[in-house]
């Protein structure tokens, strides 16, 4: 049950992600695997991708009495019934802390929300750093006393300096990225390093207006609703797995400033939507879609 | 798979619909129960009220090669599995055809909406017929070759009228009432013969605005959303079990036939969806809430 | 105001729609010619593009006790007011009712929806005839009493075909088509002769996913909302100037028939809103865009 | 333009909102009082309430060249035109940079989400002062480097505590205050004292759901979208003149946690659309209603 996952209840749950091909029986091997070691479930949802023949559950039981200890559960369910189905699994705890590191350029916006959800504890994540390509958001850093690295990127050196990232990121054991408005692209490198583990907002409901300056092109076509997307980062700019989307309407006496300006509102729900799926580990990832559990 | 119930596939596919006390290895059995007599489980979802500890579960399976025949599934499952977990359960056929009974009084447009559905095959209803207590649209019912049947209501005729319709209803074999905008109010006897199986729309937010003239209020209130409310028709007005409910923005430039122009729109669509989902044998309801499945 | 329009008031406006290089005193200007001649204005909306320096204006007043007649108008604006400030102006009358063409294929939902507006008197307008290169929905043209002509359009009939379209469109004094689902792309030649008289719904959110399928292809990018786009047809396929946007969310549950599914009742109301503003005389273009006035 | 407001141009523009008896001739003789002393209007916007016969308008206009002076144009406008059609009216300069109190209670989220508009520069204004029954949030205060007083306030105190706080908006200047979540209810004394100049988030879709625990209550009716509002402080609790409102959609499946995760997003969104307004002098409140310039 998602509230489990938002009170301060103190009760333990693991998480189970898995997709294989689909056949019959696959349910009730599940369930029976954590039924038989007295694990009850709170919640189950799965989904058939009827085209292709695949099979994705996620289902989260409560650890209490459950026989089997954490770190034997993945060995165990795989020798019992993940193997025998060609299953191919994540297993979570509800009591892991993920680290994220935020990744910024100039605009504070999304900073702000990410932070403010940090504090205030409506995200269970730790953030141990914040980088950057400008020295403008420091400050904000500071404020919420948070480490702040520079790395001033150009043409000549952005190899070097995302491996210095990589380095930091590594020394951090960073779980995930979160490009908070991030105005740089990442090398193929980069993102293979982490990947589906970095988060984007793009600041158009794409596929529209992919690349730069969307709410320019946004205006000049006219249209009468703006949108914005988080999906994860892969090899080819703004068409990872989309997590998330939604949009504004907005008029022909919206100015492009109007825009901008509803758009950053757009911007950090959308953003922030998707992190929390993504900590909540709702998020399966298959031929470039998501599956994202409820 | 939804997919599966809107296409032409002639593969047949039976519903189980079942709500018991939460406990241990429910989500298991059922599936075992589907899985050990060959069938293939082509959508499960499954919810679990915390706060009540009542689990409720929607599960579909192809009927293909399936080793108990349609007539002796409920009362197989009832002896090996639903009796002993006290699940209250419905059984439904994926090629069941329903037969809908229209009320309404003087607008169109929900009625419209309607028979362009089933018109289109967009829906599979039958509708052997339409009920008013006005004769304004009996034209409509005309020009789809629909049996009209008009039952003029005052204070004074109102029981004997009702009884006659409930006649009308049995004799025709209804299913289910849909009222399209009918603005009459039925009497808790007419309801209770047809309990959970008459859909209202109402034309606000619920629970704001219940009873006459919402428009009328809502333009008076200055709100800046309008809404539309179906829900099942209970013994209190306006105070079933919600099914669907949907907003648009409004502004201080909307008069009140503005709002009424808009909000027949949203009228018309938050009425099909709920219908939509009884006749696809998605809506469980429990203590006066609908849990409603993907 | 909006509500003159939608009651049954008696009370005949006059509707000014003008756009001109902006300059100090253009509202006082019009509002001038208006109040001297006894107008009362009942409601006014102007807009100015900042960037390209361009004025926009809608203006209805009641011809009440109005000092001049309605054939003379339009001369007497232009000579006293228009003419001095290079105004490119429209004049219409609250009265006149429109006569539209409806061009349809194979799927009924749009064009269910535009008659029901039609029979029940929501829209004030005239359909003297349905155009369609299939014969499928003439069914619900006889339905309706509508007349039904049927275009088979192929390759080597297409310009032919067309020119029998347009003469028909002259004969019957057409104001505007709408295009319902049309699936047929209209020539360079037929678009001029209805330059901004042709209003189209796109099944998807413009500028993403043009042309055929987007359904299909929203599917594949594995967007989070879909969308429908109403625009006037221009020689660019789905590149013309966009009337009204809508969406709806989706996720990966919905088949690709869910999308159309639920992409058919944002059809709907997307292009019933778009020919609703049409009729209303609130559509102004401007550089391939629209400014809708509230 | 609004796009004169967001961006960093220099230029001034005053700010005129007028309401009056709707008669022949007030634009005209407005639009003709600016131009005549040499002010291009920028944006002008009218609306007439048709049934009660109100006039309201909002024009802006750009001060550079203008003939009369700031401190005089009130004065002449009057004269000159307003008096003759018994208007009220108000006058702002765009330049005007508004003194905000917001008082908080323990909730941080919309205090976060305000601060962060405060110190990016999307807003225009000043925060001198904190206020609060309790001390929870004043870590938050001293981070962004703002006085925060903490005025506990129980059944006893309540009028003296108000009566401090109102001396300290007085000696602050402040212009107008914002309740980010303040749980208590001001007192009729209080509320008069800032007429209009309080904004309230209200965590309902109201009129549903007033006062205490509203995400509970529409958990227990089974709604299936949950809302904010945004409005003025009147001596009726919940009841005063509606700024902004806005949904997001919701399921059985969403526990009372998960609507209060869900609903702050949206109060945040609400009450910051809210106060731009205010700030913006987009909003005139006649008769408990609001009409809220584009």
């Amino acid at each position: 049950m998602s509230n489990i996952e938002n009170n301060n209840s103190k009760k333990r749950s693991a998480i189970l992600l898995i997709h294989c091909p689909d056949r019959t029986g696959l349910v009730a091997s599940v369930t029976d695997f954590i039924g038989t070691n007295n694990g009850n479930i709170l919640y189950l949802e799965q989904y058939v991708d009827m085209e292709k023949k695949v099979f994705f559950m996620r289902v989260e039981w409560d650890l209490t009495g459950f026989l089997i200890p954490d770190e034997k559960i993945g060995e165990k369910f795989d020798s019992s019934t993940g193997n025998k189905f060609q299953m191919r699994r994540e297993l979570h705890f509800s009591d892991e802390v993920l680290r994220m590191a935020i990744f910024v350029s100039e605009m504070p916006h999304c900073l702000y929300d990410i932070l403010s959800r940090c504090y205030s504890g409506e995200w269970s994540v730790e953030v141990p750093v914040i980088v950057s390509n400008h020295k403008t958001l420091q400050p904000i850093a500071e404020k919420f006393g948070i480490d702040f690295k520079y790395y001033p990127i150009n043409k000549s050196n952005k190899h070097e300096q995302e491996m210095l990232e990589l380095k930091l990121l590594e020394e951090l054991r960073i779980d995930f990225v979160v490009l908070a408005r991030y105005m740089q692209i990442l090398s193929e490198d980069f993102v293979s390093k982490f990947s589906h583990k970095i988060i984007n907002i793009h600041h158009s409901f794409l596929p529209a207006f992919p690349g730069a300056k969307p709410y320019h092109s946004a205006y000049e076509r006219g249209v009468k609703v703006i949108g914005s997307t988080s999906h994860y980062v892969t090899a080819d700019l703004d068409a990872g797995p989309i997590i998330e989307q939604d949009v504004v309407r907005v008029s022909h006496a919206d100015s492009i400033s109007d825009l901008i300006r509803k758009g950053k509102d757009l911007e950090k729900v959308v953003l922030s939507r998707a992190v929390w799926n993504h900590i909540q580990r709702k998020i399966l990832i298959y031929d470039n879609r998501t599956v994202i559990f409820s």
